[in-house]
């Protein structure tokens, strides 16, 4: 059979049914998308590859990853996230409590929570993140609620690492 | 702030926020349900757990794992599957094509396909697998779907392996 029927045109799937790995955690035919950090990004050093999203799948699931000494937006939205830590160890804040994290810990991000995962460990940190494709848009936190945050010292010890 | 508080319960959450990786891909709060085998059962040595799984979400995260051998039903059904190799190294049947697979590999499973995992590397085959929370049951081949496939001698091959 031909490249094309396997790639099952016409419906929606562009990409190949089948997409390898290749070396240092990216995949065949799977854009690797940087965050551009300018100005000031509440961001450092992520990239976002889509590993599944379908016209048929009302999730997506995406691989997010840090260089060391990275991290994710610290932010909160209606939308839920099911996480699982890919590679590497480090720290996430969800809520109100921060946790250490390493290979395929699980990670629930409630509707409305804080959380910000952060590569502490002098090592990438990567991770799978389910979430809905129809979901609101993140929330920054204003600075009196980034300051209510911080009143908490292990809070604030997190967001300085 | 106590674990029932970060149980977030009421919220239809009961897992914990974090649920840590335990040794042989497994996770604490996690179910592990290995499937029985009984007569004419179309599968072998294979277990489900369920990683993500929220009131919340319109996906659902699970975890299939093959000993040695074993192999998934062979199916297809109107929803898609969106998968991760996990661990081990197999063969996949997705429509016509019988594929090597290994960790990390992506397979999409679109509507309507058969397909099948089989462990046949002498060691266990693991993936992760994205589905709807709303989908249809899977439909087993007839006797004579079941012939039409073997008439392509790979495919014969790989469902003997």
């Amino acid at each position: 059979m031909s490249a094309d029927t396997k790639n099952a045109k016409g419906s929606g799937r562009e990409a190949p049914l089948v997409r390898r790995a290749t070396p240092d955690f990216r995949w065949e035919s799977v854009a690797h998308m940087p965050y551009k950090e300018e100005g000031s990004a509440p961001f450092k050093a992520i990239s976002r590859q889509i590993l599944h999203s379908d016209p048929d799948l009302a999730g997506e699931l995406r691989y997010f990853e840090m260089d060391a000494g990275g991290y994710s937006t610290l932010e909160r939205h209606e939308h839920v996230h099911g996480v699982m830590i890919f590679r590497g160890h480090g720290h996430c804040l969800v809520g109100d409590t921060v946790y250490e994290v390493g290979p395929h810990d699980l990670v629930t991000i409630p509707p409305m929570t804080w959380h910000q995962f952060r590569a502490t460990r002098g090592e990438p940190l990567g991770f799978l993140c389910l979430v809905n494709v129809r979901r609101d848009k993140p929330q920054l936190p204003t600075e009196d609620e980034l300051n209510a945050l911080k009143a908490d010292p292990a809070i604030a010890a997190f967001l300085s690492r």
